[in-house]
């Protein structure tokens, strides 16, 4: 039997779950795969912290030069995350001619090119399916099982912890506080939630999932980002009420060379399957120009959904003599051939409190018309101190059309305020 | 770049959705994999019948010497259906060292074991992507992205054919009849059916998916199978007041070394990501000890999803120097070490016409009570031709306390008819 002799960077979350499959699970992928997989160090800035989780002691280091310097150690799994020390270690790693296997989606998202290099260079792999949607094998997908097609669309809904806080407010009517103090308090979202809630993380998936899907490097900063801390439950119930749910969707197309790349909360029509994606389950939605639509669903975060990813690449890398790398250079500037649409096409919902007079709502519907902007639904929910909490969703239509008109709403003295502008799919 | 040949056996519906892509989307593949894939020859059983479909003269023969005997031809794709010639000619084809990409499940999960071992022999590859759930990445994700894992369960919607008939039966109310006509108007169905509606085809799919899924032989014989044919759109109608969709669901399950696989009509609760998969799409639903639940969801079939898979192996194969294979040995018997259930545990829709006279319900609760099976949910919807239509949904219990049940039911002379039994997710 085949033996594989791996190193684990970090043993937080992720290298916990890692170390716990690889050694529970260590006989059966042994029978079913023919390899025999140990886990021969365990890095991490004390050794302490590494035996405390059960590790050997003689397993234990803090010194990277332990698995550099052991040429039996043929992969090095990073699960420390963060782009500092991690990208340090890792291209030492695949210097030392060691594959490297990594959960770290901020680090590929923006180093990719500078690692993928150094691994061809050194004839290493770089496997990085647990940096997207944890046990959701959609790297797996685009490189393995889509290559027939040219993906036209990717829908995603790819982070676990907006996911959990919109279904939250959508089901139990809770503020977004309320629901991000929840999600704190359950693990899913950390003390600092930036990186989640303003759409960092999904930006970064998106940039690589998008990348490998339309084969063409996309560049994390080209990405329309916007979060969900401006949500309200008001709004949410609302699109209940017209069949809608609301999702943070990341959202990748390419029509020949036209691509469009955006992470921003999206009003998902009830029918879609993306609609019922609930708590921290995630879900990408494709569209191959063969494959028609297709739909990969599971666990986006946890130790252990994306343990079973990374060890999931262990056995796919430990398997081949030969290493696949992708066909662009993630150099972080677009091909020149590509067009980046800014002025995306969407359908809108618009919330506003205008003044309770007549003839209000036919401004507002003038000032829309004029820019070419027509309403497929409206509603008036009563009235609220004096004023008309009034709601349209708009037809599609143009960003930039959008936006002049939203502009010259604004300006009128019988709107109080525009509350809110939600993208439609 | 490098040289691909590759040959198609048979151009029906699935051949020339393959062959189609191979021409359409033959730059878009160079540029992306780095493969220059080209379609050799293609057989069938006339020459003409080839070139009606596009294909080149010099590239059509009825002669697999022309293929076999030409060593540039490196990938055979069959995509001719039927157990034979289909297993004579991969066979041929394999013996010459060539590999094998199929869409043939039948083949496959009757003769897997025969043809893996020629493809060792002769150091070739032996693909089926295609052979199970149309473009749906489903093997890829088994064997490639699964390692991890103990896989504790399966359930899939995996014959388009009876998803398009029940969900035209539940949302449209259809009969089955009225139904089965359309799917075979559509080209869904085939104009003798049995294969579909009588659940062999999903029969086959899940004798190779629960395979590979749990790392052992599942002969297709092993498997309970029922069909749709008794379905009626009352018995769904009712369902679906009580928060269930009807599906043709195969299912298995292993838990250490007992293993239980069947294929039946089954109510599945609307929450269940599996219930809104509807019409002709498929979708798989896994659960793992580590990665937990997942679901794979897209068109089950149709002449592009499945070229999509086909292609996808052919890839796959040709950026593969050395071939991976299965670890058992599909040799038609179970391993001794598994114990393969057939008292299946279920919760139960029954549908009865009792007399209309006190006292009779209690009798047949009784009944049911003495074999140990609690009601969950009972309704008895008004009184037709003096019999009063009863249903009953019970909580879960084994598969030969509820035959013994319903036998003793039937001998009841208050009990007009046992209409329909059905088993409840």
């Amino acid at each position: 039997m085949k033996k594989v002799r791996v190193a684990i960077l970090g043993i937080g979350t992720v290298g916990g779950g890692t170390y716990q499959i690889l050694t529970e699970n260590h006989d059966w992928i042994a029978a079913a795969r023919g390899l025999d997989i140990e886990v021969a160090k365990v890095l991490d800035k004390s050794v302490d912290r590494i035996t405390a989780k059960g590790v050997p002691a003689n397993k234990a280091t803090a010194d990277l030069n332990d698995i550099l310097s052991d040429p039996s150690i043929s992969i090095v799994v990073e699960t420390m995350g963060g782009v500092e020390p991690a990208g340090t270690f890792i291209m030492k790693a695949l210097s030392a001619g060691k594959s490297v296997v990594t959960a770290n989606k901020e680090l590929i998202s923006k180093r990719w090119s500078e690692l993928e290099a150094t691994a061809k260079k050194n004839g290493a792999g770089l496997y990085f399916e647990a940096s997207c949607v944890g046990g959701v094998p959609i790297i797996r997908t685009l490189n393995d099982a889509m290559q027939a097609n040219r993906i036209t669309q990717l829908y995603g809904i790819i982070n676990g912890t907006t996911n959990y806080i919109l279904t939250e407010m959508t089901e139990k009517g809770k503020s977004y506080a309320e629901a991000l103090k929840d999600a704190q308090a359950l693990g899913y979202a950390e003390a600092d939630p930036t990186a989640d809630v303003e759409g960092f993380d999904a930006m970064y998936k998106l940039s690589i999932l998008s990348s490998l899907g339309f084969h063409t490097c996309i560049p994390y900063s080209e990405i329309y980002r916007e979060g969900i801390t401006a949500i309200t439950p008001a709004d949410i119930a609302v699109g209940k009420d017209f069949g809608y749910t609301l999702k943070l969707l990341a959202i990748g197309k390419r029509d020949g060379n036209d691509v469009e790349v955006r992470v921003h909360p999206t009003f998902v029509p009830n029918e879609h399957p993306l609609a019922s994606v609930r708590g921290s389950f995630n879900a990408v939605f494709l569209t191959g120009d063969f494959v028609d639509d297709i739909m990969l669903y599971g666990r986006g975060a946890g130790a252990r959904p994306t343990g079973s990813a990374i060890v999931s690449d262990v056995v796919y890398c430990a398997e081949r003599s030969a290493h696949v790398y992708s066909d662009f250079d993630n150099n972080g500037k677009l091909d020149s051939a590509i067009k980046l649409k800014k002025d995306f096409e969407s359908a809108y919902y618009i919330s506003l409190k205008l003044a309770d007079r007549p003839g209000v709502l036919s401004k507002i519907t003038n000032i829309l018309g004029s820019y070419g902007v027509s309403i497929d639904k409206a509603m008036q929910h009563g009235v609220a101190d004096n004023y008309a909490p009034v709601v349209f969703f708009t037809h599609k239509t143009d960003e930039t059309s959008m936006r002049k008109a939203l502009h010259e709403i604004e300006t009128l003295d019988v709107v109080h305020s525009v509350d809110a502008v939600i993208r439609v799919l």
